[in-house]
């Protein structure tokens, strides 16, 4: 079967190869594989920054957004038969406090495996086995869009480390801020609409796409080349009591914490590879988060009950703001092209490689 | 009366002054004072880095780690009458929602006012007078080591906010490191050892009489100068699941954000006025929060259940390591020798300035 992978650590690697169809185990499930979306991870991948192929071999299968229909099933399987849409989360648990407890996303030993990221194979392919327990089944009426529950749960989970944070104290928040408008963040700016916060986004980008999905949404835009982070509350009139940093700029994530206010919590869920350094007044820094009361939480991965909450707003998304999370999906490209689909990455919100669409669609 | 009060913003402006017996209001309290814990705050104050004084006045008595006894009581206090031994909390509320929740530590607009420091006098004086809600009784039996509540109870909301925090994921913490130890880094150390953790310490200071404490409380101390902070895991063969920065240094504060376990949580508790800067590696600090699901939270001042809690901590500590809060105050000034007692702090644990002793003692 066809299948994208990369030698890792080697830039520019990405590139079709031939692989046998996976077997089948008994409480296995074969996935014939429909979209899978590229995100800055692939991207980093295929970049060299990071990457582990499965032990012993020398090339990662890449892709870990997948939406895929079941076409066989192991004797032992139970709740998944062959015409079911499956979305398969990504970390595979070490054998630590956490994971044993699957927590996977809270893995404390580190040595957690993921799929198209760190020792395992990703979706990228035109089939791929996976067991029963790591697939979430995700309801026929969502199509195309399930695509968006692997980053959707990410956002899930940096929403609910937020709100867990903040049990600490009596917190009514009003206004969140995301850092970063693309798919992650555009999602995450969803889900706190549907908490009833008024939102505020900023970014770099100049995408017209986006203005439309701002105003749907009834989110204030910024454009971060027009006005200083430290302004944004000045200009809001209010303070900003919730920030998820969804750049990966980590100067974006120590102006955040600067710039949220008293009481309020950032979450980081995002990060680029590389060792960059900044000056900061590390005294207005401390004083800021000690005499506000500020919380700051890194968020990575997401937990099946993120996947499970991702569904359901993906769904109430939907309804309440109908057609809006296909607006998020601005290419599609075949397998064949993935040089092409990698390289339109800045220039789109979600790029997604699609398989044979006429197989499986909506 | 006696009092200490200090010209704000005017450097090194404490000494005695003569001031009225304050009134008693219905709803208050007169308090004699007995002892007057100083910490760095009041000595930032007489370094004249902040503090202001009461609208209209021109200068500020000081002093906001009070034990004193109640002489005489309002016709409508209920809950307390002569003779009972207080300690004043510090903060008094705004109008804000948390401090009309009675959450003054944790107030929105920053319109508070505390006690010593901004806005109202402090407790460095014969007497005082407070509303009871603003006072805590405590027990007779525990002496002169009351003087210590105020400042156990900042550690207790700092260890309270780490816990609460924390409740986002299954968490069993094992070792907890504490930077800086003076009276508040000691009290925290007593009782997150008290909590079941092993317990690590560090700071630059090469104080002796620290040494047995440090050998009482079970704690493995290290000297700043000798050992880098980002060494310290390595040294104790096992992650630090929760460090409490009370040292103030932004350095240290950030570092702690780096050299914290995955999983773990920092709180910052600690602020030296100034506006130092410094080069971080930006990056680096961004992927270690991220990736590793860490925590920050800044904890200031404390809630009334944080003195409560504190009270049954300082019995529990004088019970379980009987003799070892009274090593923590290392130095004992009567009011009159004010500058020197404040010039003695950098070679002391607890300098406590008391007023006639022989009336309330032990």
């Amino acid at each position: 079967m066809k299948a994208i992978a990369v030698t890792p650590k080697e830039e520019k690697s990405a590139r079709m190869v031939e692989v046998p169809v996976p077997k089948v185990g008994d409480d296995e499930v074969l996935v014939k594989v429909r979209l899978v979306g590229l995100d800055g991870t692939d991207r980093e991948i295929d970049e060299g920054l990071y990457g582990d192929p499965p032990e012993g071999e020398n090339f990662l299968i890449i892709g870990h957004e997948s939406l895929g229909e079941v076409v066989k099933v192991g004797g032992e399987v139970q709740t998944l038969r062959p015409g079911d849409r499956v979305v398969a989360t990504v970390r595979r648990p070490d054998d630590c406090l956490n994971c044993r407890a699957e927590e996977y996303d809270m893995c404390l030993a580190g040595n957690y495996t993921e799929r198209g990221i760190k020792g395992r194979h990703g979706y990228l392919s035109e089939y791929y086995v996976e067991e029963e327990k790591f697939l979430m089944k995700v309801p026929k009426v969502l199509g195309d869009l399930a695509v968006l529950l692997e980053p959707i749960s990410v956002a899930e989970k940096a929403v609910r480390m937020a709100f867990s944070v903040q049990e600490r104290m009596r917190w009514e928040p009003k206004t969140a801020m995301v850092t970063g408008t693309g798919t992650l963040g555009l999602l995450t700016a969803a889900i706190l609409r549907l908490g009833g916060l008024a939102v505020a986004s900023v970014d770099r980008s100049d995408d017209d796409r986006k203005e439309e999905i701002f105003s749907v949404l009834g989110v204030t835009h910024f454009n971060a080349k027009m006005v200083n982070l430290h302004d944004i509350p000045k200009e809001l009139g209010c303070q900003i009591d919730l920030i998820v940093e969804e750049t990966g700029s980590s100067t974006v994530a120590l102006h955040s914490m600067m710039v949220v206010g008293t009481n309020g919590v950032v979450v980081l869920t995002s990060i680029t590879g590389g060792d960059k350094k900044m000056e900061i007044c590390s005294d207005c820094f401390n004083q800021g988060l000690v005499l506000g009361n500020k919380a700051v939480v890194g968020s990575v991965n997401a937990h099946r009950r993120d996947f499970k909450e991702g569904i359901g707003h993906l769904l109430t998304i939907e309804n309440r703001w109908p057609g809006l999370l296909r607006k998020l999906i601005t290419a599609r490209y075949p397998p064949e092209k993935i040089r092409e689909a990698l390289d339109s990455m800045k220039g789109n919100i979600k790029v997604v490689i699609e398989f044979e669409p006429q197989k499986v669609s909506r």
